[in-house]
């Protein structure tokens, strides 16, 4: 995020807004989760794959920020559950006016579980509190090990760190142990979970995280 | 880059520094080049291939930016020209500021070409003249081929493409025909070179792009 003078009375805007997103999620009963990444670490596919993993009477819902095109929504959609896409225009993150807004004539009532696919960018989206329970951050094998240091803030505000495309690990230089112990450095309690959407290792393991933190947010609400 | 009222007075702040960089630049004919790309699109690695290409008497510079951690400025160190690192702490991008102030101390006329690698973020870094002569955008094939339409401005500004990684095509799914048909969409006359610093193929390409573009700026200075 940019360093301009503005930014605090943006921010403190924002924080305001998040809190009554807060308060509306616990009102109804909603486990909300924010997913970060760098453009291309498979935040998408990774949804694909955690919505064809559910029921079909399971109230599950999805907002998906872009700053252009509605692909992902159009790729999300096929799965049955409501999905909402947001055109940022210009801006490289998604704030709480915009989750908001697109909540407006949804009925809360109907849904359990709400993910929010933040705009591809590993450093603003962090900062933008949207009331979610958790912020989830996906790094992808091809980035590089080194990603958690250099983008600490992200890293240290997410509860779980998902490596994915681990099938991809035989073809790149990316040495697991160093990435995990990376991000153990910026953020000592993160939960580690090493996917492929490809091979579907993994997907398990982030599916019990998921049933687990949903259960633990309606036993503290 | 954040939609924030106090945008436009940063930007043409912004934009005085870099006209003032662009006259430098000429007045001691150095051709610059600004990388652009998400974070481990592979803006380091390339730069050390390019680096690697260069005879011992060229005169050639580095700035390269990040968030925290001076890591890339040690790695480009090795190959023996001068390499400062530009630490932003919280931002998300590169302003010309920073990069008149890392100016200051060197001599200018002992160099000819200047890297500038950007903080990983295909966003707003774009937004930020820095007086290069061109914008260099980097697309690994791990991202997906739909980035040109989703990321539009970084696109559209770009002088040249180079889509990397294009080793691992075997193994992801990336359509080249269809990202070379999306980035020319938002920017019909972009150069598209595609690299694998892995095998070296298409490096040649790239530094025959380097070595015209220069050629070119220098005939127009």
């Amino acid at each position: 995020m940019s360093r301009i003078p503005m930014e605090g009375k943006v921010l403190s805007e924002n924080d305001r807004i998040a809190a009554e997103l807060r308060e509306k999620f616990r009102e109804h009963d909603i486990f909300c989760v924010n997913l970060i990444s760098s453009p291309g670490s498979g935040k998408t596919t990774l949804l694909e794959k955690t919505l064809a993993g559910f029921g079909p009477d399971e109230r599950v819902a999805v907002l998906t920020g872009d700053i252009q095109t509605d692909n992902d929504a159009r790729r999300l959609a096929r799965y049955g559950y409501p999905v909402r896409q947001i055109t940022t225009g210009g801006a490289c993150h998604l704030d709480a006016r915009m989750i908001q807004r697109s909540l407006e004539d949804w009925d809360l009532n109907s849904i359990d579980v709400l993910f929010i696919e933040n705009v591809g960018n590993l450093v603003c989206p962090t900062s933008y509190d949207l009331g979610e329970h958790h912020k989830i951050v996906l790094l992808s094998v091809t980035e590089g090990e080194d990603k958690p240091l250099k983008y600490p803030a992200t890293f240290f505000k997410a509860q779980v760190v998902i490596l994915t495309k681990i099938d991809l690990l035989p073809y790149v230089q990316f040495n697991l142990e160093l990435a995990r112990e990376n991000a153990r450095k910026v953020h000592p309690e993160v939960e580690i979970v090493e996917v492929s959407c490809t091979t579907g290792q993994g997907l398990d393991q982030w599916r019990a995280w998921l049933e687990r933190a949903n259960v633990n947010a309606t036993l503290v609400a």
